[in-house]
């Protein structure tokens, strides 16, 4: 059997619990040119609660009784003649929160788990990592001596984006929730100084810590941190809107950022991104973090968490904090 | 004797009439290399309310006992030994709200008053056309095609912009306030439509207006008109803050833009500006203008009030739009 989380009704705010439903369904058959896999691992992004919303996005919203959208890693189990994927093989998809997919591979993508164990490639080689590289360099344009801050910076995206900064030569700025993951980040990750915006007034610890002001904000969390970070801008500094986590489990309207007339005194620029728009780079920006993280100066922290049926409780660690890194199901019974 | 108007106390939201004083004092004696310009027009510009915010912006604020900041153009009436300007020259400068002005001509440009009215040089040739020019072309990025809406469109700046965009090709919608406006835009500028923001829903219109979505966004108003103008942003649109008038006179804080994710999902950029770092082009920009005026392509508007006794009144009008095109002062005595 096939054990599936199925995505059952809309959530306001944050999700309650009958928002998914756990179904135990046949595993499908395969016709002509399909391949069965068996997903090991589950990606939970904070993403996902934007996609549960029936509203224009970058993406059509989930459809009731579908199975919940996320990135997965798998291996191929049993092939219905696929011209090119075999029984054995280790594919990244889109998956869903269910133990099998069949598919004829579209969109999917081979990796060598020789090389690296499986939540790698759905962490920092995988869609986590892409965001922060090409959002740290392609839209906020780093170069050496910038003056970095990144917000959900114990994050998987905003741990990688502060130590892509640091290899680049910037001074890098995290902000985190907690004494714990303030330490990791100087500590493990080399970050330059964090801020704890859980026990700082984060516009006090921004005079503090970044004292020449800002030359690149990298936001995972938009609200009151997007406006104490404008008010620290440089001239021609870029924000990079990556996402808004502490915005997605609203019921009221979202809170702009008041002080975005900073943009106009100091000629900055706030612009947003996708990571799919990237994908014909993907596998160049792979090469590179790849040889960083084997040369052990890029570190990637994966928070897995284990069975499809703690999926709600899972989930709800993105948004509570309760995990550093990449948040990870095993969805794989052993 | 000369007329000042004194900027005598930090107004909170609207300024009040004791915010300026009207002093007559001495016409200033020449220092050597010195020249004195009787003002003929005073420039009036929404600009000049965040000048009298003692906060850090791209530019100092004006203090207290001050002659009120202001742009201007008059006439050297003397000379002390000027190595450049002389009896007779037309100069356009920072004069401030005055009518005479004593300088060494630091930062005093020589117009040529035989070939325009003297006014068109504090409007369409000055900063607000400059504004408007290097705004829709440098940070809005117009090519041909373009579906570009202005907010402000029967200011100063706002007009410009949007005839810019119609000779580059673009299809442009205009927001003003009021039904004549609205007509003036559609009917005299050869915008393609015009939405009245003071009869008619913001988000309504926009959907019937822009059916097809906005590629580039100059707005000079800020709050609701931002907010609605982010819902209708196409893939890759570009956000020019130059302004936000409407929240000026806030005494809360500003309304940020709470649509601002769609940024984000349009992969979008917004961008602030601020005119002069475009200084060193003003020339080409001018003769651009000025050859799109004679070919009867651009019209300049000036709305001209007479009397620098009138000034508290005549600048109320940047904020109760009473007034078409760019706001001017006479304040010379014939």
């Amino acid at each position: 059997m096939n054990k599936q989380i199925i995505f059952k009704k809309r959530p306001i705010g944050f999700p309650e619990e009958d928002t998914w439903k756990l179904e135990e369904n046949p595993i499908p058959n395969l016709k002509e040119g399909e391949v069965l896999i068996q997903h090991h691992y589950i990606s939970l992004d904070p993403a996902m609660r934007g996609w549960m919303n029936d509203s224009k996005s970058y993406i059509a919203p989930v459809a009731i009784d579908d199975v919940m959208r996320a990135g997965s890693i798998g291996k191929v189990i049993q092939s219905n003649n696929h011209p090119k994927f075999k029984v054995g093989d280790c594919l990244t998809g889109w998956g869903g929160v269910q133990q099998y997919v069949a598919t004829d591979g579209t969109n999917w993508f081979k990796v060598d788990d020789s090389i690296a164990p499986m939540p790698l490639f759905i962490s920092t080689l995988g869609m986590p990592g892409m965001t922060a590289y090409f959002g740290i360099t392609e839209v906020g344009k780093i170069k050496e001596g910038d003056r970095v801050l990144v917000s959900g910076a114990a994050g998987a995206v905003g741990s990688v984006v502060g130590q892509i900064a640091k290899i680049k030569g910037c001074t890098v700025v995290g902000i985190a929730g907690g004494q714990e993951k303030c330490d990791y980040l100087v500590n493990e990750l080399g970050f330059d100084a964090a801020i704890d915006y859980k026990s700082e007034n984060i516009y006090d610890a921004l005079k503090e810590k970044c004292p020449k002001g800002i030359d690149v904000f990298f936001d995972n969390v938009g609200g009151e941190i997007l406006d104490a970070a404008l008010t620290k801008i440089r001239m021609h500094a870029r924000i990079v809107i990556c996402g808004a986590i502490s915005q997605y489990n609203n019921k009221v309207k979202v809170k702009g950022p008041s002080n975005y007339l900073s943009l106009l005194v100091n000629r900055a620029t706030m612009q947003g991104m996708v990571v799919m728009d990237y994908a014909k780079d993907y596998s160049k920006a792979a090469q590179e973090m790849g040889m960083w993280i084997a040369q052990g100066k890029l570190k990637s922290k994966e928070a897995v968490f284990e069975g499809i049926e703690n999926f709600y409780d899972t989930f709800g660690r993105l948004f509570s904090g309760e995990k550093r890194g990449k948040l990870i199901l095993k969805v794989i019974e052993e």
